[in-house]
């Protein structure tokens, strides 16, 4: 009902049930090739295949067990036969599969985003080029300020979109493989890592979850700056200020109405990321120990619902910027009569274009 | 995957797109009642049931209007015919529907919740009985304080648990039906209001969100006196502590280990609500003029996330103390050679039950 | 520097280590009244008064200690003298002495609070009565949607703090006095109950913050209702829609323009305010056993900071709305050509101002 | 009261009234420096210290206008007379001169902060090689996994701290100086940023909040590694455990206690931090135009007590590890029987402590 306004694009099939289980089993696939003879690794891999799986018997024996892992070993190990039963998941336990397989979802779900990123950027980009010299009242404090250019507006969305997916790529997404304890040969670690194209940590992160905050924070910087654009359109397409329309959402009462669906729908998902990212912040300092008792489990969903919400946000960000329709005439008359000095707009212009295109 | 953590019990399937569905539904019926002719809306109120429309169309067309009423009114209309078509939301608006069936849907997800609260708490007030005298030491910032009651113990988990189901139980849950602004006559509130047995306000409440936040501060006061049940019940079966048992859960690579999985699974739970109290507590303060441009929008999913993941830390906390074994002789060891004074144990037991049992 | 946005009015002197001082003094007095011999408590009575007390020096021993009652205690046998001493803090537990002094703290807070609140309801009213027919553009998600009356809108706000206020007045502010692990006689509880007007609870709340919960969320809800309050008047007195005038600040660099100062006070207070809210829901669920290690400590700072930023945002609301330009003439040329109908404005005015002099 | 637990060790300072206002005369310093000729620039600088300036007034008119600009800027004006009055912020817009100080503030206040963290990781350090060797029981979902190396446990401590202030330190702090709408020649903006040794952006950042969002995060995460190390050092240290003592904290009713004080100290800060990087997340959103009315006013606070609180949560875990008391004896009777397997300690140990001393 509600996931066409929160699970907008492509990154919610990438946190799917499904892909979390892919994500799991390409691990134990990784983990067999870096321990297993080559053919009994092969074998096993070739059964790491999710359409092979029961997720609703997963899903029970996950809640039996306070992990998904426990049923999907036992499942591996019988798909795969007994000879091989004992090359499955060896030495792993089950936070080495499931903190693995995060770092692969997140991975693949920041596929889909950073090209919407892009793709909001691209638009920005484009009317920080068009509107170059298309002068705009500046506004601070919800009151007019002085005049500027409307491409330095726009470049501003730009920079921010592109500085905070720049944020969000450098995060080192690594593996997790330590064993029970954490006191596991970390040449495994390497191997998987090697594997799956994770980075290899110093220690295992079993209860040091700064990776899992640090992307949190990301996901939680870039769905604000979408939640900032968002805000501008929707203020700009006031019908009192009149200087942009985005988007032709229709009212149940009200036939006239034009209403600015996609920057609603941003700020709808922007909104509910901050809570997310605390979340995760405060589930960091009540890890216990080698492996938490609620603190980890928390993170799974939280951290799907983080991914698909900045992926919406993102998505529908894309949509509305490059739907956007600028009236510069509007924007001269709300001008009045004020003297109108750009600044150094045409040279901030060009300093951002050229960061973007970097 | 992780449903069966996150979303045990039967809260969830109240809060499913079905239910939102059947929630908007009764709530178009019963308008329909409040003005339309008594014939004509019978059979608006025939049609207004969720198996007959397609939740797929209605979700795209949610995401073209930023709300799910566009789509479901026309579809409603189209399925009543011409005819009736003006009798169907009349004089309504969407945020009418939609906050009305939030209300709906919390209260039916309320009833399995409560349920489920009073398992717990009267599973903890036969502990708080049977171990009126069971002698256990007392703990304070982790460390040894003096000898207490385990049934004073149990005692203060049951009044925690039936303390924040009565302020759950008495949050106002009430209609909104005041069309596109506010000011339509309080007479159809009125008469919607008493045909779906909801309160009425005052005034239209669709930018002052206080009863969205305080229904999510109840949630999350119920969630967190679960999770303290749940630590409190973790720490107790520390095997340097054992006093309790809780759970078997197995692990994927220590087959020795008895998990307490419930208690892990609660404290998953509630560790993920505060940031969504928060998230409406933020949203509430965000709502322009007289229907929000995003912050009402965001409600929805983190309401819906809300009831469900507190049920779940309530059915599992059900399941734990249910299944809660008590070991007063490691209780007894553990105190050594301690002096026991219960103090006031049995008064304060007898107080707690008899409020329990009002 | 910043005290004055984010400190106005009377609230945080409420708050201060003064207050919390003799806040815990009150406490020792009380309790002294309820167990020691009448001329011994007068005694002791008599010296629990915050000027007598070296603040820096109790503030060096609290972080000795993790709690300011140990220094506080022995600093207040001290005052008493040997004979005396034993009768100081008898049976209590740091806890009882800190739990209560914040339940008077807040108690006393909410007197400027409340006054405050009154005022910014008073306001409202006066904007509701004067303008019950003042006709005014309806705007949903910022775009216009049909016409209403100011008056309407007035009364909204003015409700809404109404009840967040009063839901404020109903959170039960009780007494602690349970002794080092909650099993001591509630014949204490409710003689220090009785002398210090707080309710007696069934059973100590040592480790069950419901109460602190209700209250924050009860503050975050009055806050928001004015965070609500000051966005509308923000974007009512954007120069393009020019229907009211809120404050005079200057510009550091732009002598032309008047800036919403009280508007943006009020917003920068409510936006602090839900983290603090879900800093108080977390630490509700860690609450270890009979006192916890670091989620009860943790709030003390937390609490104050809520009470606060609350008062400050209420006592910036309630200058905002005294002195708000209405702009008639305006509302009625932004309304253009259409036609206006203020719908039952006048009929829902009168029940809410006949709610608020209830 | 409080301030002994929630502002220890040196961080504090950093950010009082005093500071920041140090901080604000610093940027105007720089930027006469930037655009005044050289002698009434050196007369300017002069002029900007602290002690010259009435706290009180400028908080008065902080107040009046919604920052401490307006009335810092006419009071520096007033100190150095009229003739280079018009030297004074030329160009800057008060937010040039807050957000640039905000940068300064917090990069002083990390030098204490990081000394401090040096000492935890330091401390840790130690224990992992004098331990390198000592078996513990490693505990997962708070019940005994298998045995580990006590060293290997601090050297995870260790790594998380030494990780977390790495991200610190790697925080761009970047000057802010764009002009009232962020339209102004970059090359004053680099002349100030290389004066104060700030980083220069490519734009304005006057509503893009991504370096506060990150800066706030990267000290969630390192007041959250704290947490996790005062977690483990309580759960350590409980009776039953007994393999640490760490503080020794009394108790106002119970004399024979030992409390673990710094422990419960740190976990009192650090659950006070995620509501406040929430916050700061959730601001980044609402930034409307070119100066947010409310968002960003809600800033400054708010990071004086992330600074702060992390700050003392890194003191009081510099202070627990450096006393820390191990009791290898202990660690070794809790393992009972069990066979002891190190696996890779030492591999993992050298590793750990080869990246530490880089």
């Amino acid at each position: 009902m509600f996931g066409g306004i929160y699970a907008r694009g492509e990154v919610a099939a990438c946190v799917s049930d499904e892909a979390w289980l892919q994500g799991m089993l390409d691990v134990e696939a990784a983990l067999a090739r870096a321990c297993a003879p080559a053919r009994e690794a092969a074998e096993i891999a070739a059964a790491c295949r999710a359409e092979f799986f029961d997720l609703g018997a997963l899903g029970a024996g996950a809640a039996e067990n306070a992990t998904p892992v426990v049923p999907l070993v036992a499942a591996l190990r019988e798909a795969v036969g007994p000879e091989l039963a004992a090359y499955v998941h060896e030495g792993a336990t089950s936070q080495d599969i499931v903190d693995t397989a995060a770092m692969l979802v997140s991975r693949r779900a920041c596929v889909p985003l950073m090209t919407d990123a892009g793709r909001v950027s691209d638009a920005a980009a484009s009317l920080a080029e068009e509107h170059r010299s298309t002068p705009v009242l500046g506004r601070t404090l919800l009151q007019h300020a002085v005049p500027m250019s409307f491409g330095l507006k726009a470049a501003g969305w730009m920079t921010a979109i592109d500085e905070a997916a720049r944020d969000l790529a450098a995060v080192e997404l690594a593996v997790q493989m330590g064993g029970p304890v954490g006191s596991r040969s970390p040449s495994v670690a390497s191997a998987v890592a090697s594997a799956l194209g994770l980075a290899e940590p110093v220690l295992s992160w079993h209860t040091d979850r700064r990776r899992v905050v640090r992307l949190a924070s990301a996901l939680g910087a870039l769905a604000a700056a979408c939640g900032k654009v968002a805000l501008d359109v929707a203020l700009l397409a006031q019908n009192e200020v009149g200087e942009v329309r985005a988007g032709s959402g229709g009212s149940s009462s009200m036939p006239h109405k034009r209403n600015p669906v996609p920057a609603v729908s941003v700020r709808a998902c922007a909104m509910r990321v901050p809570g997310l990212v605390a979340t995760l912040a405060g589930a960091m300092a009540e890890q216990e120990h080698e492996r938490a008792a609620g603190a980890w489990q928390a993170e799974w969903g939280t951290l799907s619902d983080l991914l698909s919400l900045t992926g919406s946000a993102v998505a529908w960000t894309a949509e509305m910027l490059s739907e956007l329709e600028v009236d510069p005439e509007r924007m001269r008359a709300n001008l009045g009569s004020a003297d109108v000095d750009l600044g150094a707009a045409g040279e901030l212009i060009d300093r951002a274009l050229a960061a973007h295109r970097e």
